[in-house]
């Protein structure tokens, strides 16, 4: 599409502990710190050679993992508007010789990927049940990424279910609300979760998301719950953990 | 069985927040945080009036909420040295007009308490898989206590949902391991899951327990991730919020 690095509307947001750019728009999408923390619970992937980013939105989660994934990353994002920044954000960061953008539905992936061969697929999906009841953004192109509709949780996990190797590890950001309703269609989709760590704005909030591994047909139970993410001191600055994640700093 | 207070090797342990002694035996069984902390998940309970304790040991859960539930408890355990102890400790705090004990196996419990009837179900259960490679306590009362050797956690899980009537709440302490099976189970067993809390050692150490609230027939989603339970500081003293529930102070 564009070859211009910005269209009318967005900036280049830079993540300084991840030495990488990325574009934005408020007008249709911005990423959030769901897709910094999503990459930061990623562990320094050394011997995976696939890894693709479902629901990837203008990519910001896989671009973040380029010093942790030195492999082929496909970002799978149904929305046009969206994947054409994921491209020309990963021209920005000259990553084309293995970053790679399909802009189709989630449903059609595996006319592009084929079943059973990612090492790891990141998710940051569309949170909220889509029912006639909730109130939608009125912005289309938020919609679609915050509701389910044109995808729901079921089928998200049976897709990264069957994108996955044997031993293949996922990993996924959620609201709590959800997770019983995770963990069971992981039971069904052959995952076995593996660790989960819970985000909470300040020290005494409940936790407003979830970040869980799973492993395809790893050994059930296990589940290590890591030390939770604590965003905000009490005053309302960055924690240290924030601040080292996105400014690099200690 | 014994009139006297205590047999030998026993003590009586005071909780001072929740002002109640508890009979306690380094031999064969002593309460631990994991009772502690699951009483003080459960909240006030004004409109209960049926309560089991399933898996209730020397009955230390149920009757940490002597407070905050006022109806008829029922202490279901297997083991008579452990159930003549919660009976001793019952006696000792002057409750016996509320407060029974049933020496019975959780798989007969529907013997002595109706299907169907409970509003409320606290369980401290065994939190081990028995297999052949598990080390298990060589003392037969900690294994049993420890060790899934006469019930599993599908029974527990089943047993559970079978005594709650409708809209019933169940409080469950686990490891965090066993969370997947966990919701698994529950979601088999009609059981909705609404609260969890995870419990650290330290700040920034996994967790070691999970608290779970789950509502029988409750619709599913909306859990609430609870801000987690840190019990010590760094320097290894309690922390403030279990010096409150602890000794009662601020």
């Amino acid at each position: 599409m564009s070859d211009q690095p910005l269209l009318a509307n967005e900036r280049i947001d830079q993540l300084y502990g991840q030495n990488i750019q990325i574009i934005q728009s408020a007008d249709v999408f911005s990423f959030s710190l769901d897709a910094v923390l999503l990459a930061n619970f990623v562990p320094q992937l050394p011997r995976a050679q696939t890894l693709t980013d479902l629901c990837a939105g203008n990519g910001a989660v896989s671009l973040f993992l380029h010093q942790k994934f030195a492999g082929r990353v496909q970002q799978i994002e149904i929305q046009p508007r969206l994947a054409d920044m994921a491209r020309r954000s990963i021209a920005l960061n000259h990553l084309q010789n293995r970053y790679f953008v399909q802009t189709i539905d989630l449903a059609n992936v595996f006319s592009v990927i084929p079943k059973d061969s990612q090492d790891v697929v990141v998710c940051n999906p569309p949170y909220f049940v889509n029912n006639s009841a909730s109130k939608k953004n009125p912005n289309c192109y938020l919609a679609i990424a915050r509701h389910e509709i044109k995808t729901n949780l079921g089928m998200v996990i049976d897709t990264i279910s069957g994108l996955l190797k044997m031993n293949g590890h996922a990993y996924l950001v959620h609201r709590p609300e959800r997770l019983a309703e995770i963990m069971t269609l992981m039971n069904k989709c052959r995952l076995a979760p593996k660790k989960i760590q819970f985000v909470h704005p300040h020290e005494h909030d409940e936790a407003n998301m979830v970040l869980i591994e799973a492993i395809k047909d790893g050994r059930p139970g296990g589940i290590k719950a890591l030390s939770p993410v604590i965003v905000h001191t009490q005053d309302n600055a960055y924690s240290d953990f924030m601040k080292e994640i996105l400014y690099g700093q200690d």
